[in-house]
Order: structure tokens, then C-alpha cells, then sequence
């Protein structure tokens, strides 16, 4: 090995001594560029260097000038704060110029993000909150091996900070209960967070022990001894189980002045102390890796191709819960070869379970584990599927990180959520899904689907197969009656109006389980006040039917939203939102659950979340009257 | 013992007849209820039955006629679906009634909740979201031998499905990471869950090898064995460590038709099967239990008593960030001995790290595990103290179900996010909370509070202390000007008129770093288009000012709201809500992040996501003239 500027290639067979100097460049980028930027995490990269440097040269099989072949590797770093180290792997690998990660890194309008984001194309998932890459990374395996059966290994960069975060022993826990041998996690253990000392310091043996506890291969190594890493990197690949590899290692590892030290976390070098960590790593900047590339093998490539969906039909007037629906029309979905039924071991109240039945090789049983539920189908998506995963609507809270995640990442999932509201009655406030209009609404790029009825409910289901970002479909616990015929069209931003004509007074608005009551509403105005009213089944709640809106506001000019959920942020929400956007003014009453609900039968439930049809002609009345 | 009619009350002296006998009362008092309810989860309950005859009888210090005494122990039903069992323990102590019990068990208007709420005075923390009451439990042990010195023992009555939770595990980790020994875990590892086996089965000896990873000391047992059960009882409260009795059940234990039987998940017993296993069970259903009351002890009595509080002084002008205020602020409350403040690793961000250095003994450090700092908080609060947990914004997602169920306990805690909006800059996306206004105004009962500058944030800090249920303190990363002099009152629902004249021709409303934004854009609209413009601090998002808004909407007309957040459920649509329920018209525009935000200086984000001053004044301008 020489240290002149000649342009120098490292191969698979690259000795330790051209490991350990690539692993000086990583450093020395990682410094470079987090100066230059004035911001990032140059120390966090610095002690994760040694395992990139032996990783990216002899172990990831990628193909860089084809970052979307199914065949590749995956490398996902779940300390995502370790930016500096992924781009200045980028810059070994030959995909980022130097230029590029010295002027643009962290700058606005630029892909090198101050955390990792799919902007580019090597990135897989968005990271930069802590104990979601190894989550997804299961998911990514699951779906490789078992759906693609690719040889595709995912490999996962972990900070032991992010240990303290129950959604990695989600993760744990369940790749090796699904028995998924194709995943790594590399542990970083540089024993210092962001304001000190984690909790176990370097207690690697502790960590070895929960690993095998949790069913995993693990072996505690020294994290800069690149023979060290790469022995087990290859144990890693060959273990037919989850592999850990704890390794101890020093924050700032590379630069005397910073080592071990509790007080760089997260800063830039000033110009001076990054000169005097470039003199002593010594490094020449200018190596480039050839790492290996992925086997060719039979990757199975899924595609749309061909697929004859025949959902579900159902008589106008039968009584049937949209949960069933869902689950009949998922099931009739499964024809498609890219779907895919993800649940947390609610299949049977979900009716995910058609599904499972029919196409058990397509689904993944997360058991009570909504993060990886949710992370699984982040996975499944990044490998080219239709991810649809179920759980009780109020339980996706529990995913609410992941889900904004995705949001950011913007991956294609499918998230159903039964259950909703008041409306389950007996078992109480803890099963009813009542913020998840506001929360889901509130993600970049998600849609929000809430229909009434089962035709509705198994068409949309249709249409989220090929809708782009987080969908989300609400759906209802109780059965109530068919409303639409078999074959009738609904789109996202759709709505319908049920009942209205040329002297409409006032527009009642629902969606699910709202619907029926603002239809009984009606029908008491028509028959007993003398009211014509409108009602419009809102089932598209993001994005939402503004022209129906508007042409409401402006025909009406009286509006009355009635829903299963608290009154912030949810469907009352939606149509101000809207209503102001276009300047269409109405008098809105907003009725929600307001109160905080408890058991009883769904009739009581609604009604005394005043919700049911009887407030909602209350507040009809009074605003004709009013 | 004998099985006539006559009351029979245990005591701690118990013999192992007598306990299996109360055993098989409360299992047909779980059967009963839930069949008179016709829902419910009597087979959940059964397998728990012998677990907790011994606990009550014998080690469970509790005076139930003083739920509130600090020296009771605690009793936490994790597994909150087994509220038939809770409730046969309740009327076994005697303060509910068998006709209670059999007449309002899940129906409307009572307080037998098909999962345990507060409602009820011997319930800390409402339960039914899986894997929330080990959490919660390992706050509330923290708080009674840290903060109160009091020897109560937590007692978690914890599945085995939900283990599979991540929180579980954060609750694992920390527990004996902060050498926490006194609280159990009780694991009724009845093997089945809601559709069928969990992933362990009956590895009983799996879960014992977790537990001790994590540092605990577990013991595996039949739990249907009462004197392996007693034994097991007593060394966990013996133990210095966090204790985990992993007990071996079977499902619908005692009831040979639906012993250990997948199908009979949450499913009451029709009324002829309820009579044959009322038969099996031969119970008398009179036992009375008079359990071991807590021993003698000088808990120390919590109370707000004269403490003087100086709140942190700036100079108008001065530039201060409020999460640096915050900090301050918190340092300045500690002198409140009811105050307690918690972190999830970012203490140095968060500047609670003021708080710990002062008062290091009221400072719970929960690392990088955002539910169990929140359940912590929970846990503080239930033993009588005023806790403020902070981290990041954006990671309070992570926490939503525990925040969701908090505000239907009714518990009073604080949340206080920092880092929130674009502002924070080349971080980027993943750390920018931007849908927290809409998650946290979504939350039963709950305050959103969000201050622009150091002198309201001390403030508003101050008054969250006296705040009941969940309250929000969104707060900014860089440093701006000092907009109010000290001693300035703040109100929840109140709101600051920066500037207004009688000539005001349109409503600028910021909160946050907004507020600035809006000065700003006043200033131009004045200088430049001679465009009087009123702006509004909007501080208390939830409740909100609805008589400032009113007044605005009648005097202007017009109003631009401007927000750090995505365009859902957050300011602007606080706004709209309240002008709809007070029938105020106006022309409402809505700036707020559109679209996905990036890396960038503060000032870049801003105006990229178009909500800074010159996107204000373009809004202003169009509706002005428009």
C-alpha cells in the first residue's frame, strides 16, 4: 500500500492493511464534509468506519450502477445520523463525487440529507430516528427470502443507543421466530449517546446475551480489528440464523483529540481541530472500492401482469361489517401477485385471515407488535409490493413514528384499521380508534379512506393496491346495510351523495358509521320537520371532494358533520380545511365525540358521544331554525 | 374449609385449599359477569384465577378502604382484557358488589369498563392497550422508592402475547438499568393468544432467559400451583432486583370445554355453558379475602406547600431559544418539590439537563425509549408528583398509544417537544415534528400549548404544572428575539395581539417561530402596500382563543394563519374549528408545509415550505386586493 494520490482500487481481496486505509478515508470524509457543512456527525460516523470499510470491500454483493436490482444487497443504517459515513461510502463506491459531498451535504435543495432519505437511489428507507432500521430490515428479509427468494442479504448498521428502543427487540423477536437467516445487524458500540454514557456502556457481553436470548447468532468483536470484522461478516452470511455482531468500538475512533469523548456527539469539527484529525488519519482520499457483486440468480420479479381481481358482491340492504368486507376483497386481491397481508395477531376481528388462508405464503403475522407490523410493510414495499397490514385502528398509534417515517421515505403501504370509534361499544375507550383521522391525515403524502358500506369498502380496497405513499382505510367493527350496487365507481377525492334535491336546506355529511345516522337524520327531517337535507357519504377523507363540498356550501349554505372520532383534526376538519381553501361559506356544526366515551351497546355509544341521528337532527334543525 | 354458604373470609394465613377455593370463585365470578355482559374475556381471566388468589390473600399490602394511601402497593393489569378477573378480585375485598358486578360489567354509564380505567379508585392507569402497564409500572415503583422512599411493591399482571410489544422491553431494560427492584412482573403464559398461539408457546424457559438478559431475575413456575405461586410471591418482593415469575397456565384453566382452546378468545360462555362450568368450578362465591394491609411506613405526603418559584428573566429583545427557556424554566420549577422531569436521551437538546443538575434526584433518564419516558411520566404522576417529559417533537410519535391512553386514564402529565417544525433546518425531515399539533390536539382532554418567545415559555411552563390531563409544550430549536416583558401573564385559551390598529384590513396568526414570520410580514405589508395587518400570537392552540379569533374574523374580515406543520389539523384547522362553532366568517388562507421538507438553513426551510414572512405577505396581499 502506498499513500500517493494515484487513484488506488480495493477489490474483494483487498488485504487488512488497504481495509484499514479505506477506513481512514471514511473517517476523513466523514470530517470533511461535516465541516464543511457546519453540521453533522462526524464522531458517530468514525467509530462505525472500520465495519463499512470491510463490508462495502468483501461482503455487501451490490451492484451500484443498478441500485434497483432485486438481486442486490441491502444496506440500511439504522443510526441514520451516521450520514457522513454512508455518503463518504458512496464517494468510495464511485456514485457521489467528492464535489457533491463537499458543497452540497446537509444544503438546501440537495439529495445528501442530513439523515439518510430514498431521494437517493441507494437508500432504502428514510432513518434518522433511532431503532426503525432494523425493523424494516426484517421486512426487506422477509420479503427477499421468502417472497423473492433471492439471495439478497440485509444488512443493518445499529447504534447501541438505539438498543433502549423496545421497536428493535420487536424486531429481534420476530426475525427469528419467522426464522429469517438474511439479516445482519451490525451493532456499533461506541458506548456514548447524544448527552453521555448509554446505559450499558460497553457491557458487550450483556448485549450478546439478549441477542441470543432473543434467538440470534452473535459475537462480540473488536470493531476496528479489520481482520475481526471480516470473519464475522462471513459467519454473518452463513448462519442460518438472525446474525448480531456486537462490536466494541471508540466514538471518534481515528482522531486523539476526540476519542471516547462525550462531548462531540453530533458536531462538526471547527476548520483547525478537522486539519489536525486529516493530518493524523494520514489518509490519501482517493481510494475506490469494487466490492462484490450480487450472484446471479432467479429472482423472481413480481408484476401486475395479468391479474383478474373479481371482488366480492353484495346485495344492496344486507348487513354486513366493512372489516368482512375488507377482508373478502383482500382476499380476492391475493389474485395479484403483489399483494401481500401483513396483521398483528388480530386477523380474525381484521378478517386479514381470508387472506392468510388463501395465500399463507403472503402474509406476515407481526403478533401484537404494531412497529414491526408496520415496519414489515415498509420492507415488503421496498422489495416491489403491495404491503396491505391490518390491526384495530386505535392501534396504529403504536406505529405513529414508523408511519410518519414512511411518509418521508415515500413508500408505498396499505394500512387498515378496524375497530374504529365509538361504535365497538362494550370493550371501551382503550379499543376505540378515536385521533386516527387526525393522525393519518397528518402524514406527508397519505391518504385517508373511510367508507360505509362493504362495496365501498372492497372498491377502494381495490383502488389502494395502486395508490402511491401511506393509504389508510378505516373501517367498522358492527354490520350495517349494503348501501351501494356491486360495480359502483369510487375514487380517492371522491364522494356520493346519497339523498338531495333542487331545496336542500341543509347538507348532512358522515363517513362510515355516520353515514347511516346522517341517512336516519334525514329522513326524521324530511318526514317530521319538514327539511330537505343532503347527505353526502364523505368515504374520501384526505384527499377530499371539494367541488361536492363547495357546491354543498353554496346550495345549503348549512352543513352538519357528524363522526366517530374527537372533534380535532378529523373529517369536521377536513371539510373546513376545504371549505376555507376555496372561500365556499357555510355554517359548519361539527359534532364529534367529545366526551370521554365508555362501554356500553354501539346505539348508546354514539348516542351518547351525540353523534347518533337524533343530534345530528338536533343540529339541523337549529341551524334552518337558528 | 368448607363449602357452605356461610361467608368465609381468608387472610394472609391462608392454606393452599382455601386459596385454590377463592381460586375457583373468582373464575366463576369471571364467567358469570362476562355471560350476564354477553362480552368479555373470561377465558383470559381463568388462567390468571390461582395467580392472583395468592397475590390478593397473601401479599398484595393494600387497604382497600384507602385507595389512595401512598403505602398501598400497586396492582397493574397490563393485560387490562382481563377485567373479569380484576373485578372478582374487587368484590372477593369486598368493595364491589355481586350485583354490581353482575348488572353493569361493560354496560353504559358504569364504571366496570371492559378494561380498567381510573374510573374506578383502585386503578392507577387505564389499561387494554397491550404492553403499556409494565411501563407504566416501572415509573410508578421508580417514584415510590426514589421520590418517596416508601417500600409499596408494583405488582404487573402482564400476558404473554404481549410480550411480543417493544415496550415490554424498554420496560425490561430500564427497570434494571436504573436498579429498580421493587416491582414484578407477573406473566400468565397461557400460551394462546387472540387467534391462535403465540410465537413462544409455552417456552416458558425462552422468556426466563430474556428476562434475566435484561437483567432481571425471573423465576419460571405452574402458575396453577398456589404455593409455587406463594413461593415465587414472596421472593419477588424479597428480591433486589426487578422480578419476572413466569407462570405456565392454561387458558380457560378450570372449564375442561375450553381448557387451553383457541377458540375461545374473548368470547363470553353461553349461559347453559356457563352453567356447566359454574358446576365444574363448584365454587361458593362467597369467600371474602382480608389481604395483608401496608405496613407502617413515612411515605413521604407530596404537596405544593409554599414553594417559591422565580421564574428565569429576559430582556425584550434579547434573543433566546424557548427550548433554552424551557430548560431554565423547568430548573426554576424544580423548587416545587411536586416537580419531576424526565428525558429520553436528549437532555443536552431539551436543556432538562438544567433540571437534572439541580435536582438530580427528581431526573428519570429513560434513554432513547420514548414509551417508557412517557409511561414513566405516568408513572410519576400516579404517586401524586407533576412530571415534565421531554425529547424531540418528531419522537413523541413514537409514544402515541401511551399518550392516547394517558388522556383516557385522565392522568396529568407534561409533554414538552422540542426541535419542532423545518425551522430546526439541515437535520432535515426525519427530525421535523410536524404533525404533532394535529396527534396532540387529537388527545382527550388535552392542552397544546405553543410559545414564540423565552417569557411566555417560562410561563406557560409554570402554568402546565397546575394543568390537568395531558398538556404539550412545542417548542423551537434557534434563538429568537424576547417578545414580552417578564412578569407577562399567560393563559391557556389565551393569545397575544402583537398589533392591531382600528384599520386592520387583514388577521396575520402565527405561533411559534410563525410569530415572527407575521412581524415580519406586518412590517412589509405596512411599509410596502400600506396594508394595515393585525397579528396574533396564537400561542394556546388547544383550547384556543375563540374571542380573539371572533373579534379578528368581524373586525378583518380576512385572516392568514401561518404554521410550522404540516397544512393538517394544526393551527389552521384549530382556527377554523373555532370560528365555525362561533359562526364567525372570514376568508381563512393557510400556509403550512406542503411539501416535503429537506435539509436547509432555518431560514431556507422556512420560506421553502412557503411559510415565511414573504409567503405571508403574497397571502395577505392576494385576499387584501383579491
Amino acid at each position: 500500500m502506498t499513500n500517493d494520490s494515484s487513484r488506488q482500487t480495493l477489490t474483494p481481496t483487498a488485504d487488512a492493511a488497504a481495509l484499514r486505509e479505506l477506513a481512514g478515508q471514511l473517517r476523513a470524509d466523514s470530517i470533511r464534509c461535516s465541516t464543511s457543512a457546519g453540521s453533522g456527525h462526524p464522531s458517530s460516523s468514525m467509530s462505525a468506519a472500520d465495519l463499512l470499510a470491510v463490508l462495502v470491500t468483501r461482503h455487501l454483493r451490490y451492484d451500484w450502477d443498478d441500485p434497483h436490482s432485486a438481486a442486490n444487497d441491502h444496506l440500511i443504517f439504522s443510526k441514520g445520523h451516521a450520514s457522513p459515513l454512508l455518503y463518504s461510502v458512496y464517494k468510495a463506491v464511485g456514485v457521489v463525487e467528492d464535489e457533491e459531498l463537499m458543497t452540497t451535504y446537509r444544503r438546501h435543495g440537495h439529495r445528501l440529507q442530513g439523515h439518510p432519505t430514498p431521494i437517493l437511489p441507494w437508500v432504502d428507507v428514510a432513518t434518522g430516528s433511532l431503532g426503525q432500521g432494523l425493523p424494516y430490515g426484517v421486512g426487506v428479509a422477509w420479503a427477499a427470502s421468502r417472497l423473492d427468494h433471492s439471495d439478497a442479504h440485509v444488512w443493518v448498521l445499529c447504534g447501541d443507543s438505539e438498543l433502549a428502543e423496545g421497536s428493535i427487540w420487536e424486531a429481534f423477536d420476530r426475525a427469528s421466530s419467522a426464522g429469517i437467516a438474511d439479516i445482519t445487524a451490525i451493532v456499533d458500540v461506541n458506548r456514548l449517546g447524544q448527552r453521555g454514557a448509554t446505559a450499558h456502556g460497553w457491557d458487550l457481553e450483556g448485549y450478546r446475551r439478549k441477542a441470543e436470548a432473543f434467538g440470534w447468532e452473535a459475537v462480540v468483536i473488536d470493531g476496528h480489528d479489520v481482520e475481526q470484522v471480516d470473519k464475522a461478516l462471513a459467519r454473518a452470511r452463513e448462519s442460518d440464523r438472525p446474525f448480531a455482531i456486537l462490536a466494541k468500538t471508540v466514538k471518534g475512533k481515528g482522531f486523539s483529540e476526540i476519542e471516547d469523548s462525550p462531548s462531540w456527539h453530533g458536531k462538526p469539527l471547527p476548520a483547525e481541530m478537522a486539519e489536525r484529525a486529516l493530518a493524523e488519519l494520514g489518509a490519501s482520499g482517493d481510494i475506490r472500492v469494487r466490492g462484490p457483486l450480487p450472484e446471479p440468480s432467479e429472482v423472481r420479479q413480481v408484476a401486475a401482469g395479468g391479474a383478474v381481481v373479481q371482488l366480492p358482491r353484495w346485495d344492496q340492504g344486507e348487513k354486513v361489517a366493512t372489516r368482512r368486507a375488507y377482508g373478502d376483497a383482500l382476499a380476492a386481491l391475493g389474485a395479484d401477485p403483489r399483494v401481500v397481508a401483513l396483521d398483528a395477531e388480530v386477523s380474525n376481528s381484521t378478517y386479514a385471515e381470508l387472506f392468510a388462508k388463501q395465500y399463507p405464503d403472503r402474509f406476515f403475522e407481526a403478533f401484537i407488535a404494531e412497529q414491526q407490523l408496520v415496519a414489515a410493510a415498509v420492507g415488503v414495499a421496498v422489495r416491489g409490493y403491495a404491503p396491505f397490514a391490518s390491526t384495530f385502528a386505535a392501534f396504529f398509534a403504536r406505529a405513529s413514528d414508523f408511519i410518519r417515517m414512511t411518509g418521508i421515505s415515500g413508500t408505498s403501504i396499505r394500512l387498515v384499521g378496524s375497530h374504529a370509534g365509538v361504535e365497538i361499544g362494550p370493550d371501551g375507550p382503550s379499543q376505540m380508534a378515536l385521533e386516527d383521522i387526525a393522525s393519518l391525515r397528518a402524514i406527508h403524502g397519505s391518504t385517508v379512506l373511510y367508507p360505509a358500506d362493504a362495496t365501498s369498502t372492497a372498491a377502494l380496497a381495490a383502488v389502494m393496491v395502486e395508490l402511491a405513499g401511506v393509504s389508510y382505510l378505516r373501517i367498522t367493527r358492527g354490520a350495517y346495510p349494503v348501501l351501494y350496487p356491486h360495480g359502483e365507481s369510487f375514487e380517492v377525492g371522491g364522494s356520493k351523495t346519497l339523498i338531495s334535491s333542487g331545496q336542500d336546506q341543509v347538507t348532512l355529511i358522515g363517513a362510515g358509521v355516520t353515514v347511516y345516522e346522517a341517512l336516519a337524520a334525514a329522513q326524521v327531517l324530511a318526514d317530521e320537520e319538514g327539511i330537505a337535507a343532503r347527505v353526502i357519504d364523505l368515504y374520501s377523507v384526505k384527499p377530499v371532494d371539494a367541488a361536492t363540498l363547495v357546491r354543498a356550501a353554496s346550495e345549503t349554505g348549512r352543513i352538519v358533520v357528524a363522526e366517530d372520532h374527537y372533534p380535532e383534526g378529523g373529517l369536521a376538519s377536513a371539510v373546513l380545511e376545504s371549505l376555507a381553501a376555496h372561500d365556499a361559506p357555510a355554517a359548519v356544526r361539527s359534532l364529534a365525540v367529545r366526551s370521554l366515551p365508555g362501554s356500553g351497546e354501539p346505539h348508546e355509544t354514539l348516542d351518547a358521544a351525540g353523534i347518533s341521528a337524533t343530534h345530528i337532527v338536533a343540529a339541523a334543525r337549529a341551524l334552518v331554525h337558528g
